[in-house]
C-alpha cells in the first residue's frame, strides 16, 4: 500500500510530528492495521504517537497479544489513560483474554467507579448479553422534559458509544422506553419525556444466550438494544458491530463442530499447530474406534467377500455417496435449528420431506449406478448390479432420514446439533450400509 | 401464546376495532408472525384492519409468497398505499421474489418517480451493493447551515429508514461526508455543513459485492454506509440489518456448498422435495462416479486382499480417518478465507501448520491403533498393525495437506474455496489412503 509505505518512511526517518498529523485523519481500524505490521518496538512507538483519543481506538481493534504487549510497555499512568478512554465492552474483552497480572496492572490504573463497572461486567458468563454489553448509553429519568434531555445528550454524548437511540427510566432505574434522538429533536421542548411516545423496546436480559440476542437483533432489524437485570433495571446496551461478530463466530463454532472439532477463539494463522491438533483429536479418535465396528461388520461377512471378491470393490462407493447423503440432509437441518427456521416439533415434516427426496435421489443413483455397471463393467454380472443398486437406493434413505432427525433429536435433549454432522452420521451409515450390502448380496447372490 | 389465543377471539368474534387498537402497538416483526400464522382469508382481513402504515411496514417482514397473496386480494389502490409506504429496499425485495403480472400491477400503482426509481434499483445485480440499499436517507448539501439541515431533518426525517447519519454532497451531487444526528444538534446553528467537522466515510460502490460490504461493516463496526455510483454520485444507503442478513446467507451458502449441495435460498421447510433433490444429485452423481475409481483400485488390488482377507475389514476407519481429517482442515482454511484471515499468499503457513498438525494427530491415532489391535485383536498380527499404522500416518499427513491447500487453490483460481470441502477431498483422499495401505502391506507382509 502506497499509504503504508509513506508512513514507514516516516518512522524511519523519525519524523514524529508528520507522522501524527497524518495518522490522525485515518480510521482507528485502519490505524490498528498499520500498528499489526509493525514490529514491537516501532509499534510502540507509532502507539505513543498518537493522539489519546484515537490511540484508545485503535487499542481496541488490536489482537490480544499486542494489547498486552503494548500494556507491559508503556507507564501506569499511559496504562490509565487507555483504560479511561475505553468503552466498557471493549475494556472487557481486551481484560479477558490477558493474563491476571496484566489485569490487575490495568485495574490499578483506572478510577474506583470504573474498576468496580469493569469489575461487574467481567463477572457476567461468557457469551451472555452482560458479557457483550457496554455501559457507555444516556439513560434519562422519564421526568425529564424534551429540552432537558437534549442538554444531557449534548453534553454527555461524545462520551457515549452511540446517542442515536436514548433509554428512559423511573425513580427505581426501571427501563421504561426508548427514544430515538430523532424523537427527541422533533418533540415539543417543554413536554416530559413519559409524555411523548416512546417505543417499548426490546430488551434483553443480563444473562440471556448471545445466540437469542442476536436472533433478536435480525428478527426486528435492530441497531442497538438494552439489557435489563433481574429486576428490570436498565444496566447497559448491546450495539449492531457486536452482534454482527458474534454471528460469525457462532457460525464459525457451528462450522468447526460439524467437521468434528472442538470450536476455537483464535484465528487459524495465530492458533499453534500443538493446539490446533488439540482441537482435532479427541473426535477423531472417537471416530476412528467407532470405525473399526464397521470393519468388525465386514470380517464377519469374510465369506460373502471371499466368494465373490468383486463386490470389495463397491464399498468405498457406498460408504462415501451414504455419508454424503446424510451429510447433506443433516446440514440442512442444522442450518434450519440454527436460524430458528426448523424447531424440534417439526421432526415428522423433516421426515417425510428426506424419505421423499431420498426416494428421489437414491432411485436416480441406483439407476445410473445400474446402467454404469452393465455399460462398462458388463462382467460385474447384472446379479451384483442389482445387489450393489439396491444397497445404493436403501443406503441413501437411511443416510438421508437419519441426517434430518439426528440433530433434531441432539437438539430435544439439549445437545447442540451442529455434533450430529457429517462425521458422526458417515460412521453411523457406514455400518448399516455394509449390513444392508451384504444382507442383499446374500440373498440375491444366494451365499 | 396468550397474546395470540386473545386475538384469534376477536377476529372469530369480528371484533376488529379490538384487534385493530390491540395489534397497534405491536412491534411489525409481530404483526406479520400473527399474520403467518392465519389462514388467507383472516391473513387478509386482519391486513385490511391494520393501520397503513404498520400494515405495510408487516408486509415487508412477510415471506413472499404470502405476500403475493395478499397483493393479488387486495384492490389497486390498497397496492398503492403499500407500496408508497415500502422503503425501496423492502420493495425491491418483494418485486424480486413475485411473478411478472405481480411486479407490473405492483409498480402501475406507483407514481411514476416511484416507479423509475424502483425500477433502477431492480436493476442493481443480485448480490450487489445497488441491490442492498435503500434510498431512505437524508443528503443535505453542505452549503446548507446547521440549522437548516436540522429542519430538513425534523420536516423529512419521519420517511426516511434511518437519520442517525446524514450525508452530505456538494453541487455534482457527490459524497462529501456523514454527519451523525448528534453532530448536527453540537454545532453552532449558524455554521455551514461544510465547516462542521465530518466524517470521510467508508463507502461502497453499487456494484460491489455485498460479501465485501459485510467485510467493511464488520471491520469498521458500521451501522449504515452510504453508496456511490461509478462517479462517486451518493445513491443510496445500506443498513446493518440488511447486513446481518447478507452474513447469515453467505454462512449458509458456504455450508451447503461444503456438504455438496447447490445453495438455496427458500427455508428447508418451504422447499418442495423435488427442488432439494434437484439442489443434491449433481454432486451425489459425481461424487459416485469418482468413487467408483476408488473401487478400482480396491478392485486392482485383488490378489493382495484375497491372500491376507482380515486387511479389508481396515479399509473403512481408514477411508473416514482420512475424511474427518481432510474435513477438519478445509473446514478451517475455507472459514478462514471467508473471513479474511487467511489469503492465497498465506498457502506456504498453512502447509507448514497442517503437516506439523498432521504428524501430531497421525502419530497419537497410529500408536493408539496400533495398540488396540494388538490388545484386543491379536490374531491380527504385528505386521498387519504395523502396515494399517503406518498407512494412517501418511493418509492423516497427506489428507490434512490436501484440506488445507485445496481451498486455497480453488480461491487462487477464482473458485469457490467451500466447494473444497469434506466431500470432494473425501473421494481423493479415499483413492489416496488405499493405494498407501495396500502398497505398505505389500511391502511389510511380503505380498
Amino acid at each position: 500500500m502506497d499509504r503504508n509505505e509513506r508512513l514507514q518512511q516516516l518512522i524511519r526517518s523519525n519524523r514524529l510530528r508528520e507522522l501524527k498529523a497524518d495518522l490522525s485523519s485515518w480510521n482507528p481500524a485502519d490505524v490498528a492495521s498499520f500498528l499489526e505490521q509493525l514490529d514491537g518496538e516501532r509499534r510502540l512507538l507509532v502507539f505513543r504517537v498518537l493522539p489519546k483519543d484515537l490511540a484508545a481506538a485503535a487499542f481496541a481493534y488490536l489482537p490480544p497479544e499486542m494489547e498486552e504487549q503494548i500494556v507491559s510497555a508503556i507507564s501506569d499512568a499511559e496504562v490509565g489513560q487507555v483504560m479511561d478512554r475505553l468503552f466498557t465492552d471493549d475494556a472487557v474483552n481486551f481484560l479477558e483474554e490477558v493474563p491476571a497480572n496484566v489485569v490487575l496492572r490495568a485495574l490499578r490504573s483506572v478510577d474506583k467507579d470504573t474498576r468496580e463497572r469493569i469489575t461487574r461486567f467481567l463477572n457476567y458468563p461468557k457469551n451472555s448479553a452482560g458479557s457483550l454489553m457496554t455501559a457507555e448509553f444516556i439513560e434519562l429519568h422519564d421526568r425529564l422534559t424534551a429540552r432537558e434531555a437534549l442538554d444531557v445528550v449534548r453534553r454527555e454524548g461524545s462520551r457515549m458509544e452511540t446517542v442515536d437511540v436514548v433509554y428512559t427510566i423511573d425513580d427505581t432505574r426501571r427501563l421504561t422506553g426508548a427514544l430515538r434522538l430523532f424523537d427527541l429533536i422533533r418533540a415539543r421542548e417543554g413536554l416530559a419525556l413519559r409524555d411523548i411516545k416512546r417505543d417499548q423496546p426490546v430488551a434483553a436480559k443480563t444473562l440471556e444466550d448471545q445466540e437469542d440476542v442476536a436472533r433478536a437483533f435480525r428478527r426486528y432489524d435492530l441497531t442497538q438494544m438494552p439489557v435489563v437485570d433481574g429486576e428490570g433495571r436498565l444496566v447497559g446496551i448491546i450495539t449492531a458491530d457486536d452482534v454482527m461478530d458474534v454471528i460469525q463466530q457462532e457460525n464459525t463454532e457451528d462450522m468447526e463442530r460439524m467437521a468434528a472439532m472442538a470450536p476455537s477463539e483464535k484465528p487459524y494463522l495465530k492458533t499453534s499447530p500443538f493446539a490446533l491438533a488439540k482441537k482435532r483429536i479427541v473426535w477423531l479418535l472417537v471416530l476412528m474406534i467407532s470405525a473399526t465396528f464397521t470393519g468388525g461388520i465386514i470380517n464377519g461377512f469374510q465369506e460373502v467377500l471371499s466368494s465373490v471378491v468383486v463386490l470389495a470393490a463397491f464399498i468405498p462407493m457406498l460408504m462415501d455417496t451414504g455419508g454424503n447423503c446424510g451429510s447433506q440432509s443433516s446440514t440442512l437441518v442444522i442450518r434450519g435449528l440454527a436460524l430458528g427456521e426448523i424447531r424440534p416439533r417439526d421432526a415428522l415434516r423433516v421426515l417425510n420431506k428426506e424419505l421423499a427426496v431420498s426416494l428421489l435421489c437414491g432411485a436416480a443413483l441406483a439407476a445410473v449406478n445400474f446402467g454404469r455397471i452393465l455399460l462398462f463393467e458388463p462382467q460385474t454380472g447384472a446379479a451384483v448390479a442389482l445387489a450393489v443398486s439396491l444397497s445404493l437406493l436403501v443406503t441413501v434413505m437411511v443416510s438421508k432420514c437419519l441426517g434430518g432427525l439426528l440433530p433434531i433429536a441432539a437438539k430435544a435433549v439439549h445437545l447442540d446439533p451442529a455434533v450430529m454432522a457429517s462425521p458422526l452420521i458417515t460412521t453411523v451409515v457406514d455400518a448399516v450400509s455394509l449390513l444392508v450390502y451384504f444382507g442383499f448380496a446374500r440373498a440375491i447372490l444366494g451365499i
